[in-house]
């Protein structure tokens, strides 16, 4: 007899949980979708060579290699082979939409609108919230040569919709730009790409380590800042809009500021353009702002950047990111292919909010609309006949066919959340009726036959308060 | 620069194929939802020992592998490690879903109604049609301790109502059951459970190499049966019933022709039930027939089982096939948890329909209902707020951002499936209204703006003859 357990650092759901999972999931592609992203698949592994062809960053370090029983035991009968497996599991969805981007270029139509919402895998040691698998769910629009920055405005539409759809909270879209802060530091003084890196690094400390840490840190040897630009970067790092007019007004204080730094200049317009689009969308002021502390990756985007908070929930950190960039797919084509998008990390996202409390499962509704519960064992072709029925008329309907008492099937079904009982005893099917029991209401009525299927429409249309 | 590849063996899709690979997902989904089942997902890799209990069949020679950097490192520099890696990609969905009842067996309640559809992996010899990465689609009803005969008869339903959407074609689902199998072949005096299944091998080449074949071999040495008895398993596994009450009559010829073999009582009993309920759950008589030459898994179904053929690609082999099993995880608990299940391979399915030309996925609908495109690069904003009323009416919208000519614009719609185009130029902006043409009906009509949503829904909805 072997113990049945699952593999550490993966979320496995029951039931009721993966119901509300995949209602997420199904919010998010609805999302997608409605904004006019088709949807692709990559197979879960890639040929290793293609995958890995940047060198050694932390992610690649904790990829998963794949072998068959059969390459395995080669590559032990030849005890002195070290090259690499052929495969390995996918650690994101960027580098094989990239690969799928070189790959299929001719056939493809630019700008290229694809979501994709799959699990990824990463060999990180188990912790709390850390998972070795988790979906992400990703959208980008790659233009082939060029792409107009108006689309950096339509991540921040994305996150607005799927966010309010979600209902998990008020939200704020954070929106920063990378060009601005190059010139920004380059205003500075602080001209060197590693130098400014290491700067923002320190910076990305500050929620961390406080104002104080860093300015001893960038005053002291290694920087050698004086305090006044020190207090410069912290005054400008802290900034926060809050409002689309404020937003616009702290835009024109950095320009004032700059003493002319062309990236400064390109980022400012292009946060401008992207603001105004972000307002002719239709998204609420509450919901984004400007917040120049924002980074994100350092060696990949370089325009707009975006992250993503729970206004009650700051603690969660971003829940949806990412930014523009200038060339997708480099390492695979020598066609130039700009690209923005934002990714959301579910697997990771649902469980933050399961510990917060912020979803209840256990007292979620079932997929399951309608269970018909077996009244009388002489009726259960009446019985089966209007499971079909319901389920011929798009409703979820369990028929139970196992028997036992009325009773104990009637609290089945408010235990498993399936929200409608219906009834066909002796007296219903003389009388050509059902019974409707809603569970939730708490209520009852009975509906011609021919009427059930509408009737349970309306009521499963009805929002319950 | 790296050239991108898919691995070999992988069925990856350009955009309006992953449509209609999505559509046909979606319809096996809602099938199984409407007929009462949860959702379930399980991690793609397993630990290697609860994978692997079984003993040295065909499939688990192709496992896959999975090894994180450091795993691999380590299990190479210490060459003489021979154990096996840790974990394994699933290979089925059948062994995760009994280490799944099994580690969650006191959190679930019976019978379980579980669907799961997720990708399998096989480390298989790459050739046409078969594939290293593929979709499993499964349902599963389990019992704790036991579970009716009663069930037996929803899948034919399931298979009816979900091969119905998905409009491939007429079907016939097979159905035979193994204990009346194994009571006609103790009936002729084969009782050995290994013999009865060297000769079920025998017969299942019926189709290929002939009836011919089958006489020699099973009259010869080896086998020694008389010419008598190999008549009577060639009329017995010809045996293909042609409507409800042909199928009872073929039963009650069975049964007739009987030396008093319980089991095959038994048999016919459980197929006579099986079919009353499936006319019951109201599958016409003419998408099912008894078919005695099924035998599916020799070692796994033990009652009824399930094979689904199109009638117009009997080439195809089966589409949907399962059965009824015993014990589904004496390998995890010593609780007896008996089901019944079937499975689609999806990809393999959508493979063979392509090639035989049943699906067009080019000239298929886009997930992208509606494109708005840049008629005036002035009315931008106008034109978004345009794009972002039609998504807030839950209508799928592209805004075209990056401008160009207005026919080129209109031609990308039209190849890229996007039915409609909702024009706004400045005539519409003074007029209030917006301009929809209809690209597929090939048909051009104007509507206030504010009923912009509820037009498009109305010609949404309304099928394309």
């Amino acid at each position: 007899m072997i113990s049945p357990r699952t593999p550490s650092g993966v979320l496995e759901l029951l039931p009721p949980e993966q119901v509300a999972f995949q209602r997420m999931l199904d919010a998010i592609r609805s999302g997608y979708e409605r904004f006019g992203f088709l949807p692709i698949e990559t197979p879960v592994f890639e040929r290793s060579d293609v995958l890995l062809t940047k060198t050694g960053g932390e992610t690649e370090r904790q990829v998963y290699f794949v072998q068959s029983t059969g390459a395995l035991e080669k590559a032990r009968a030849d005890g002195g082979d070290q090259t690499l497996p052929d495969l390995a599991l996918r650690f994101d969805l960027t580098v094989p939409l990239a690969r799928y981007v070189a790959e299929h270029e001719h056939q493809l139509t630019f700008p290229f609108r694809r979501y994709q919402m799959q699990r990824v895998y990463r060999g990180e040691r188990p912790q709390r919230g850390r998972f070795r698998e988790f979906y992400q769910c990703d959208v980008d629009i790659i233009g082939s040569g060029e792409l107009s920055v108006r689309h950096d405005a339509e991540a921040p539409a994305i996150i607005n919709a799927i966010f309010t759809d979600l209902a998990i909270g008020t939200f704020t879209i954070q929106i920063n730009n990378r060009r601005l802060l190059r010139g920004f530091y380059e205003d500075l003084g602080i001209t060197d790409a590693e130098v400014q890196a290491a700067v923002l690094r320190e910076v990305d400390k500050l929620d961390k380590r406080g104002a104080d840490y860093l300015r001893t840190t960038l005053t002291g040897e290694g920087f050698g800042l004086s305090e006044e630009v020190v207090e410069r970067i912290l005054a400008f790092v802290q900034t926060r809009s809050t409002g689309h007019d404020d937003a616009l007004d702290r835009l024109a204080q950095v320009e004032a500021a700059s003493s002319g730094s062309s990236a400064l200049a390109e980022g400012v317009a292009e946060l401008r353009e992207v603001l105004a689009l972000v307002r002719a969308l239709g998204v609420p002021e509450d919901n984004y702002c400007l917040n120049f502390s924002i980074a994100r990756g350092l060696d990949y985007y370089t325009g707009t950047v975006y992250e993503t908070t729970l206004d009650e929930h700051p603690e969660l950190g971003s829940i949806c990111s990412g930014g523009r960039y200038d060339d997708l797919a480099g390492q695979y084509t020598r066609s130039r292919l700009p690209g923005v998008g934002i990714s959301i990390g579910l697997s990771r996202l649902f469980w933050q909010l399961r510990e917060a409390g912020l979803i209840d499962a256990s007292a979620g509704e079932s997929t399951v609309q309608v269970l018909v519960p077996q009244v009388d064992p002489e009726l259960l072709d009446d019985q089966l006949a209007l499971a079909s029925q319901l389920r011929h008329g798009g409703i979820n309907t369990e028929a139970v066919l196992d028997g036992g008492k009325l009773g104990k099937q009637l609290r089945y079904a408010d235990r498993a959340g399936i929200r409608f009982v219906a009834l066909l005893g002796a007296q219903e099917v003389a009388d050509g009726t059902v019974t409707l029991k809603d569970l939730r209401r708490q209520d009852q009525f009975t509906v011609p036959r021919d009427e059930v299927v509408s009737a349970l429409r309306v009521e499963l249309a009805q929002p319950l308060v």
